[in-house]
């Protein structure tokens, strides 16, 4: 199994829902850097999983989409409490739309899996993984 | 898939039993920077895998219960050469543990599985992952 | 010269005032890793720099004071564009406070500066130094 | 599943074909940071899953044969095109040789899978995993 | 006093005159990762050092004319052995002359130095520093 | 001012000496990730501040003369409280020494400084500076 990773970041504010979060319920925001891994069983006649290009292009607009922005006011994101987890899967399943339309070069058909990862911190991260 | 990484860190002395250790047969010691990723399918009412500060507490008890000692005078590690694999394992194990009381938050049983990484250098780490 | 550093972080929201900031003038957020430095031209009778225990309680307690909190509504920080820059000043000046009142365990005099570095991404850093 | 990792770097010229590649058409070069890991089921007797200083030896050797050259002109390489997935999985399939004749001090079918990551910046990373 | 930073990359082939080179006197290539710090007493009006969206502008398009290329070609490079403590140099200087032209949105006058660090590998790097 | 960096490490036991060190008063371990910086404010003939190689085998021997060993009892280190600070002075002065005798292929006295950073965890490290 092949691999490849682009790393991206964005800057956003955000409050948290629910008791078990303790201060984080309370405005406060967060740099998430984001990891996203493509898969593949074989590579292309290029040799690539993906683009890389392509791939950072489109991560970037992902990204771009929600950076410098707070997301509690995000008419695409109402009723979702935004951790960490949530917003790994968000950025993954808006990545894996780009990808379905093509914007990374390949048939998504030929790619296995896409895992998105976001550390917020030096000492925590969260990701998520789905089928491509 | 949903995963969530926290990090501790500990410093402890140890010697190695084998001769396949060469000079690492004599007391030593290392520091381990520690990273506990919990998997889960599914995320729970608030939106997460588990708890990340309840994660974190169960992760500092586990590894303050090592640190700052000399691993060879253990009471709980007789027999047990401490390499960084297995020094993983006891980590994961201990984590579990914590898990399955119901520590973290969220009931084991919706958890997948368990992995802790343990970084000896810049230029080594190890790692035992174990279902939940 | 000796240092010591210890490192902690910080997740705020905050918005930048000026149209230099583009997008930034929009309120989102930030994680800033934070490294303090405190350097000096001897050890004391233990050997150290300062307490590295004490000196990262102290930088706990500063940043503990910033974290989870919206800093556009911080009364301390009324009328300070919060840039990168002015906060790592912001938080080596709080720091300095409490070495001088002798929040680290070593006389501030015999400390001869101390460095504060935010940061808040990957790609980009920023950092205040002050004498003590 | 027990997994242990060791570090080391190559540094090379070379030219990608395929107009995808942009400006990496022309001649260029790289650093790659070389991760590989070695997961097994069980440890050995010792409590490793391979002895880390012959991983770490067998590794330097594969790394060695490439580093300092201009790949484009590297017998062993004609007609591959040399993307970072690729050199990925030139350095896996050829550390898994060594393994399988025994260079790392434990039956090769006690060992389940080898994985090869390969840094390009700070930015980009590309992976190989394969059975044992 | 203050100081920004701002990181990006550029991957070169290369080769190096003299037999202290060894191995690196053939051609070969790195990615270096490349740091730049301006300092500075005091902060603008708006709260900043220089603006970090046109440092990290500025940057790219000084590591833009070198990334992607062979070195030992560059018209620009005749007759410079380019170690990367002389590579640093050259990203420094060129990158000086753009804050002198007004490139980053500050008086240079008011700014006090520049950093340029290239890390070439997980365990190598060098840096230059000079008056702005 | 021109630099350069090398990295390596070292593994040792120790125990320290005064209350205010708490548990780790105890025997206990670090990992020590050793960097090496010479700063010099002219190049050589060959365009470096020191040769790579050369220095990294200077830091590898001393670093060496350390590591695998528990320091309580190491010969010449009696009556040193082996703080992350005065490890670092041990490994400087260590180094200058090489560095004077010609170990590095360029004459002392065109060097400027050596800094020395220890880094004991992914949170705190420390260092000594001191001219060449």
């Amino acid at each position: 199994m092949f691999s490849v990773t682009v790393r991206d970041h964005m800057m956003i504010a955000h409050s948290l829902r629910g008791e078990v979060f303790g201060p984080a319920q309370q405005l406060h925001g967060a740099t998430y850097v984001v990891d996203a891994t493509v898969r593949a069983e074989t590579l292309d006649a290029d040799g690539v999983v993906v683009d890389i290009g392509q791939l950072a292009g489109a991560l970037a607009e992902v990204v771009g989409a929600l950076s410098y922005r707070n997301l509690d006011d995000d008419p695409s994101l109402v009723g979702v409490n935004t951790t960490t987890e949530r917003l790994a899967q968000v950025v993954a399943d808006r990545l894996a739309e780009r990808i379905h339309v093509g914007g990374v070069g390949r048939d998504a058909a030929e790619q296995a899996s896409l895992l998105v990862t976001l550390g917020e911190s030096h000492v925590a991260w969260a990701g998520y993984e789905r089928d491509l």
